[in-house]
């Protein structure tokens, strides 16, 4: 099976990574293509909320967003569900094969299979009806072309005629991103220079790439001195690197499971598959279980310039990470987790201009 | 097997078709039982509530709606909760069997099997928290009398002290009729003589009659010209020709897919299943099988009076309508789709005398 | 297989029952643990909230819970929504596993199998975004230890930094017992001293002891005259006995249906496995069909003090109590399932100190 691999060749963001730029509507689907002004201040935004916690306004009363899960989540849909109630705003939450209808996305599909509808109708009804839509979809890891050009949230963008807001995409976690980005202001203050580590971690499955896809690109534009460990193997997008080295010439690759820590101020532990899933999953299964040593330890921990640890989460304790790091004050997991809501409800006020 | 199979009898709609007009509470069971004021109220109601899209009110505060759905809801659903919700209401929604019990319906029954619960507690219960109580029970399509007498949601009717709002039932769909009026009564000011086509499509499933049922009813009562159009073997209920026959004398059938479009202002495509489900389901998929060719297409649209394209969504593309169609500028299946928020809202208004 | 049985030796309450009196935070995982002072006040409240029934207030604004089902729910789940709702407050329901991830519960436990989190970050986080946790997670029916200990909802309330109500754990159900005690309340006027039974029934499946537990502590509580009739083999746990005679010396048990019904004011009816469940699943079913007579009928009725026939729901009709018991108006189920309502709000205040 001859599977399209990734190219060496470097991503035009606006071409591969997102069409947002070039719509005239607020959608959310790719957070590192805003522009700057945006950017810093939806950080900005984060951190006043996280300073206001607890606070409910009528800022959204009238607003209304659907919330679509093609995937789990527990963090996302509880942050989101609440970041519109602490607006003011109504939320309702979809999972679609659940309750709904399964959707097509073909174009000039012929629909007499399993699918009841077409994505355009779902998405052009619930443009008709909500003022925004927020929507879930992994990557397939079966084409990666689909995937890294996010093919199925932009097939969702283009029915939408009000926001969609990503909320984990094939290739992209906009909304985590901007979470991590106000943690780490928060935690460090001047973020820019410091050592942020993204290290790969043994995880029994084939993760996607839409977090540490995000990660990677959020700290760049933090102006961060970045470090990507992982094994041989398990190589990120070239698009997704060259776009990171677009915000900072620091981004430096390590094959070690320790080197890495050295000095680091932040690591970012995240488990994703090797790109070989796309081609020969179970030779990715196979060399992804020779790699179980990549853990966070407190040895590794003890490595670090008084490092925090994050984890965008859900994480498997004694897999990804020993419970002994997770457990210590060095651990900023659960901060950073309440930074979605904080950072969503930025978001929201965002897409719907309430500011 | 010896299934009960339509009659030719003309069915007394009180008996048969619904008894809520010999109740007290203001149910919403089958619309076309109700009085002429209020259908006609419920509408103009509709239609100002379209005029005055994204307004919120305090008219429903205090209230509260229980949401039911045994069978699968994507617009329903989202368009109730908001309905519910721009009225300042509170709803929740259930998916019976998924986080909740599975529920028995039988009189007398003795209950040592799968169903932990019966529908009298369950609606009882209900009833003592929520104001009102929206049930979606499809047909069985196994028990043709059950069905055509719309047994389980006048069962639950029964057992209910709070007005229970059909959201499609094994016979009826008076949502999505009331939606379409006013869609029509929008698009066509004066609906009164134009030409009203319902017609048939083959889908790959069979479908039951609540939505055609609930169309030829809402079309007749507009004082349309009605023509349905279906191949031999899908015949709609004689007791529903019969109570449409008694609003107009222009209901017509055809049973050829191309005369009917023939000066059409409105194009109604709807799949149903043949009576043949009931006795004989593998003689009824053959059937239906050799009618592929009911599908709406440019050509057939083009022998009509420039009318529009409805349907109740969801719809299998390029199966029941080709794409270019329900792209283009005829089809208003969106603006249909949007109505049913506005009417939804004239329901809520009416169950709960909000005017 | 050796499993742990029911030791003959009486359980201390806060070391077996429950840790929450130890607690700062104002969980609410076991009603009979709380003070008189506040189970009386719960209780008036309840009844307040039934007297003003339908008033929706702003008490709880800017609160907002999260309630996650383990196990199914209809009243549970519809009523507490709703008692948020009516003070203003916001709630969202989780059903893990739909929808979202599973979750791991051991200390230390290498997450390398099926759960993708540990209930100690889900929790972790809520408690970052809600202003309660409301759980509800039945027996394992395979520990007898983990479930009389009570150790899934005690794990959680250690994790969380909110209130965390117990929705019916192994072996209590708070909420039930407190809209149990507000109805007969309400009935009796005067519970001391008037006979209540609380009587096993037959079903067809294995049946957590939670309900029996808490509704055998709630009438002990209210110094009402307390009798546990079952078949050999259905004992209760020793520890929820002696904790039961702690409050009151009139704790009598008999083997025979028909007996306990003599001159009874409250029939509680209520099915529950034997405890050889937990060594021997088949023989304990074997052991349950033989006593297919513990059903509740009018002549076992008819020898009560014109008794009311209570049961929390869902019931099975004709196999638990006979439709023309339930059917009568000598059955208050539908009243003490109205009062889950009343009592939640009561809960609601309690945990938020609302008043």
């Amino acid at each position: 099976m001859n599977l399209p691999m990734p190219s060496s060749a470097p991503l035009p963001p606006s071409a591969n990574m997102s069409e947002s730029r070039t719509s005239s509507l607020a959608h959310l689907l790719d957070w590192h293509v805003l522009d700057d002004a945006v950017w810093s201040e939806a950080i900005q935004r984060a951190v006043y909320h996280h300073e206001h916690a607890g606070r409910w306004t009528d800022a959204g009363r009238g607003r209304s967003i659907a919330l679509m899960f093609f995937n789990p989540s527990l963090r996302t849909r509880t942050s989101m569900e609440l970041a519109a109630a602490q607006l003011g705003a109504y939320s309702t939450t979809l999972t679609p094969g659940q309750g709904t209808w399964k959707f097509a996305f073909g174009k000039g599909q012929v629909m007499d299979g399993d699918e009841a509808e077409h994505i355009k109708e779902a998405i052009g009804v619930l443009s008709r009806y909500y003022d925004a839509i927020g929507v879930r979809v992994f990557a397939s890891q079966t084409d990666y072309e689909q995937d890294r050009s996010d093919r199925l949230i932009h097939t969702i963008a283009e029915s939408a005629t009000v926001p969609i807001i990503n909320l984990e995409s094939a290739f992209f976690h906009p909304c985590q991103a901007l979470a991590d980005a106000a943690t780490i202001h928060r935690r460090l203050e001047q973020p820019a220079g410091r050592k942020f580590v993204l290290t790969w971690a043994y995880h029994p499955k084939a993760l996607p790439m839409a977090v540490p896809n995000s990660a990677l690109l959020m700290a760049a534009r933090l102006g961060m001195d970045v470090t990507v460990a992982h094994p041989r193997g398990f190589e990120l997008d070239d698009g997704v690197l060259n776009l990171a080295r677009s915000y900072t010439d620091n981004v430096r690759i390590v094959n070690d499971p320790d080197e890495a820590f050295e000095d680091a101020d932040v690591i970012y532990a995240k488990a994703w598959a090797g790109s070989l899933v796309y081609s020969d999953p179970e030779r990715e299964q196979a060399l992804r279980s020779r790699h179980r040593e990549w853990r966070v330890t407190a040895e590794r921990m003890a490595r670090t310039n008084d490092g925090v640890f994050m984890h965008c989460l859900p994480v498997r304790r004694n897999v990804v990470v020993d419970d002994s790091v997770i457990d210590s004050d060095r651990s900023i997991h659960l901060l950073q987790a309440e930074f979605r809501l904080h950072a969503q409800k930025a978001i929201l006020e965002y897409v719907w201009n309430l500011r």
